[in-house]
Order: C-alpha cells, then sequence, then structure tokens
C-alpha cells in the first residue's frame, strides 16, 4: 500500500509549496468529476470559524463528541445515547465489522467497496446479491427471500454507490423486519442520503428507535464537503453495539477540528438549500445532455450519475482532455465500460458535456 | 462507554456557546496539570496556517500522507517507505496489534494503559514486568532476562509515561537485539522522547534501518501540543508490518488539518528550542520547590513529574482547590497516592506549588 518516494518533495522544490500537496487530487490541472461531494464546497459557517481552531486544538477533543451527538440526536430525533461519531463513515465501518466479528454477511451489489474489504478482514464470508443493469440496478423484492437466516450481517447502501438508486421506504421497512426475524444486523449507509430534498421520507434513521437489528452509518464527507476533516456517525438502537464499537479503536477518534466542522455545518441553514437547488437544476440539464449521446445513463437520486459506454474506456479518453470519473473497474458486477461522474458546477458540466461530445463526435 | 444525555447542550444554552465544549476539559475554571502537552501550545507555523484550511478541506486528505512522510524521512534518516502516519498514536497502535494479532506480550510497567488494552482487544495475554518505586522505576539490565522466546510482541515506553525515567542507550540496544535474536516484536513508543535535547541519543528510530523487528511510534500530541488535530506517525524497518497495519482500518486515515498542523509544526525553528529551555527551567524549579514538601517526586526526562504523597490522596485535595492532575491509580502497580503532573508554565507551577503547600500547612 505504502508507494516508494513518489517525489513529492522534489515536486513541491521544484514548483514551490501548495497546500494543495496534501490533499488527494494533486492534479491542479485536472477537472475532477470522479469524487462525489458537495458542489458547493464546505459551508460558509465552517469558514467562518477555521480560525478559531487555533484556540482550541491545543489540547485533546472531547472524546464523547458531547455537544456534536447532542446536535445529531435533536436533528434524527433519536437518543444522544444512540449516535457515535467516527473519524469518518469507513473508521465506523471498520470498528463495526471488528467488533460485530460477523461468520457470514450479504451485500448488495454493485456497491462501495469498503464493506466487502473490511468484512473480509474481519475474516468474514462474503455472499453478493447483485443487482441487474437491465432493471436500472433498482432493488426490488426479490432481496427479502435472499435475507435468510445464514446471515449475520447485511449491507445496504441508500441511495446506492455508484448507481444512485434510492430504495422506497415500504421495501426498507420489509427489509429491515426481514433481518430482525433472521436475527441479522443490517447496516445502512446513508452518506448520499440529504442530497434527496425528501429525505426524511427515506431515511432508515427513523427506524432505528424500533429494533437493535439496526445500524444506519452516515456522514459529513459527501453531504457537506467536509471529506479533508474525516467526520461520520452512526445511529442504533443498539447501544450496547454502539460501546463495542467505541472500544475497537482508540477514544480520541475525532479530532476538535472535525467536531467543530460538523457542528458549524449543521447550524448552516442556506447551505442544503442551495445544494437542492443546484443538484436538480444541474442532474436534470445533465440528464438530458448525455441523452444526446450513445450512453446509458442510470437514474440516479444521488449528487453522481452512472454511465455506461458499450466497448469504450471513457475514463480514458476523457482523462487525456484533462477529466477525471471514477472508473468503476473494480465495483463488483460492473466493468471498465461503466464510470460515475460527479454533479458539479454548471460551467464544469459544461466542460465535461463538451469533452463527452468530442469523444463520441 | 457512552454517557447518556449529560446536559452538555443544556450548559451551553444556559451559559452560551463556547468552542470549549467540543474540547476534553470543558471546565474552564480548573487549572488543568493532568494533560502532560506541551506547555506553549500550538506552534506559531500552525496558528498562522490554520485559516488556509478553508482552502482545501473540501476535498480528500491525500491517504499516503506523502509531503507529511516526506519530511519526517528527511528528520529521522529513515526511508519514506519506512513511515506510516495515522489519526493519533492510539490508532497506530491499535492498528499494529489487530495487524500483528500477538498472542503473549510483555509490557513494561507502570506505564500507559493502552498497551494491555489494545492487547486484551486483539485476544493477546499480557504479562506485566513491574518497575520498581525503590530504584525510581529505572528499567534496568535484568529486562534481558525476561525478554523470552514465548513472547511475540514488547512494548516499551521511552521516556516512560508516566514515571519519566529515559532508557540509557547501550541498554535500549541490548534489549533491541535480544528481541532481535528471539523474534519478538519491539514496540517502542516515543511520545515524549523529543522534550529531551539530546533525543538523537536516546531515540530507537535510529536503529529501526537495521530489523525488522521494531517499531517506534510517536506523534504530534504531546511534542507540538497538537492533541486536538490527532495525528501520530510510526517508524519502522519491517514495510511489510507497515503495509499490513494500513489495511487494518480505513485508508483516508489523517485528516488535512492534521496533516497541514504537522508540515507546519516541523518548519518551526524556534519553537523546540523554547520548548527544551521552559521545561529545564521550570523542571528545575518544580523539583526543588516540590522538594520541600513531603513528598516523593521521580527524576524524569520528560514534561511530567510523577509524585507520591503516602496516605495522601492529593489528587482530591487539589481539585477542591481548582487544579488538576493526574490520577495514577489505574497505572498497573500504581496506587491512589501517585499522581502525575505536567510541567507548565511557571504562573501556573506557582500556583501548584502554593496549594499543594495549603495541604501540606
Amino acid at each position: 500500500m505504502l508507494r516508494k518516494n513518489e517525489g513529492v518533495k522534489s515536486m513541491a522544490q521544484a514548483n514551490g509549496f501548495s497546500w494543495r500537496l496534501i490533499t488527494e487530487n494533486t492534479e491542479e490541472k485536472l477537472l475532477d468529476f470522479s469524487v462525489n461531494v458537495n458542489p458547493l464546497g464546505i459551508p460558509g459557517t465552517v469558514k467562518k470559524h477555521i480560525a478559531g481552531l487555533a484556540d482550541i486544538t491545543g489540547g485533546y477533543p472531547d472524546p464523547d463528541c458531547r455537544y456534536l451527538r447532542s446536535c445529531l440526536a435533536e436533528k434524527y430525533q433519536v437518543g444522544m445515547e444512540q449516535i457515535l461519531c467516527g473519524n469518518g463513515a469507513d473508521d465506523l465501518l471498520y470498528r463495526l465489522v471488528l467488533a460485530v466479528k460477523p461468520k457470514r454477511a450479504i451485500v448488495i451489489e454493485p456497491t462501495f467497496e469498503e464493506y466487502g474489504r473490511a468484512l473480509k478482514l474481519a475474516g468474514c464470508e462474503v455472499d453478493h446479491y447483485v443487482l441487474k443493469a437491465e432493471n436500472d440496478f433498482l432493488l426490488d423484492d426479490g432481496i427479502l427471500s435472499a435475507i435468510q437466516k445464514d446471515y449475520d450481517m447485511m449491507f445496504l447502501c441508500n441511495p446506492n454507490n455508484p448507481t444512485g438508486q434510492v430504495l422506497n421506504p415500504p421495501l426498507l421497512k420489509e427489509i429491515v423486519e426481514r433481518c430482525c426475524d433472521n436475527n441479522i444486523l443490517l447496516a445502512v449507509d446513508e452518506c448520499f442520503m440529504e442530497f434527496l430534498p425528501l429525505w426524511k421520507e427515506y431515511t432508515a434513521k427513523s427506524l432505528v428507535t424500533r429494533t437493535t437489528n439496526l445500524i444506519v452509518i452516515d456522514a459529513f464527507t459527501k453531504t457537506y464537503s467536509l471529506a479533508g476533516f474525516r467526520l461520520g456517525f452512526c445511529a442504533s438502537g443498539n447501544t450496547g453495539l454502539l460501546s463495542s464499537m467505541r472500544l475497537y479503536g482508540q477514544n480520541f477518534a475525532v479530532s476538535t477540528p472535525a467536531q467543530l466542522a460538523g457542528i458549524c455545518a449543521l447550524m448552516d441553514d442556506s447551505y442544503m438549500k442551495n445544494t437542492y437547488h443546484i443538484l436538480s437544476e444541474e442532474r436534470e440539464w445533465l440528464a438530458a445532455e448525455l441523452g444526446k449521446l450513445p450512453l446509458e445513463v442510470y437514474p440516479s437520486q444521488g449528487n453522481f450519475l452512472l454511465l455506461r459506454a458499450v466497448d469504450k474506456n471513457i475514463r480514458q479518453m476523457l482523462f487525456d482532455q484533462g477529466i477525471k470519473v471514477r472508473d468503476c473497474s473494480r465495483f463488483y458486477g460492473l466493468n471498465s465500460e461503466y464510470c460515475r461522474i460527479a454533479i458539479r458546477a454548471h460551467d464544469d458540466n459544461r466542460k465535461l458535456i463538451k469533452a463527452l461530445s468530442n469523444i463520441f463526435s
């Protein structure tokens, strides 16, 4: 995993040091459609309070994240003890799997690769329930009969990454019930949920107080474009599970900057309204423009779109034009014909359409 | 572990929100000698660049921490591939133990409690090699015969927390050699090492290129008072071990603010000089003043001192005077007669001596 000296220091010496060198995408000249965070960038309230970090980062962060948890508990109408915060959603995913030690799990694919990776790390056997391209990757009630006593855990991403489909609420309830009946712990990843204006109707967080077989993982990463801060949280009615997850790793998992950023983001009243506005406009515009090209565009409720170009590796062809998109060849059940694009601001989206038009002209 | 609603929100509502509510010590009125971070607070270079975080935290941090690792590799004269960064030293400690899965380990006590906690979490049997108060908790070559083939791992904190003793370099080398001969992985925690002006003569980091049986864990937490940011690192000649540790948890462990803070701290040329100045003056002054009181004061090379008051719980008596010190009753081999005090700025240290004088007058 560790790459040998990749010349980052010599790069810095040659071109002058830039703080961008400490971010994932050091290729400044690339237009990045591969990272699917909120196109608005970090909330204004976070920007406003960042300088204040100098006064509070000398000591340890609150290991209990009490203030942040109290804000989240109020937002989601759950008890404060039903919330656990972590160093990004992935920190919680690994703690969850290490704490539960499942023997056999079912994952609905294609989806975010970390579920399978974390499960295998914990020595768990993983079965894949594969959604079909011809059904637009929609999960239907066929899943219910696959939920069997043989499983200890089930993973579901809603809306799903990279397909963008959201589960209808009655089916979600049936899945939760079936998991309860079979004593399966259902982990729902809602990292993209709040890109839906009507997320309150779709979220599984409203179900956590009713059962101990459900845990919902979420993060500030995508919704508030706070990827750099590393801040995730989860909600579960199973407070024993949350305590156990807390033990599976260090006590001071969530930094002070992350706690501050999370609280500030929740204070920003206009940010999500602006997000819904830009996303609905740009998603519609992009879908219409993409529809004119010989591409398969799957219906998405997220801040991203899954595309398929038969017999073409458009990822490489876009890269050659300075645009980075997410290669989907490593998603289970997909291949290099598929790529995922984030919905960005209009000027960027126009550039993407132009580059795609060049490919197909 | 999760405490139920502790009224933090109602506290905020009653007294007005303060960012201090997201730090560990919310008791603003207490003078805190319990947390042993650098008394200078965060470096000026970090303060100067904090506001710039607004521009780079929207995307993901560099998961490889390349720039930071290149700075650390240069500082410690090791290869960049021999450095791994983490979300604080504790993140690395848990990854280490989960990746190695030792069956039996030896820990030199009294010491930082997390080694034992992490080892037990991984199902490891833990033996304790207990240092003696009558020898001022000094580790001597008696340890060599305790290093036996039965062990997979050994933990050593140098300088040791909470006793403050540093290991003489020839004995350190013998311990490393004996661990190599017996195929034991030696983990040396050097989180307090750089409070010694002559740390280069004492550090085990200079030995990592020679063996694959040694890993040295360190952090920015104590040295640079960056506890709030969560930034640790480790050095090892065993790059396979580092790769495995990286897999035991999420890929994006180190936040952008932490990477920025670490790089800025390493750029601050005067910070450590000032640190040595204040620590040597204040350690000497405190030791002299404490020596006038009926207390046992153990010799320390760290930024803290271990005290013992026979038949007295001075922790509670200091707390009643608004001063918080570290209770040592949970350290293996110590009890509530012991407490650890951080060395702080002179005015604070005077207040501590005054409060102690009140107790013994």
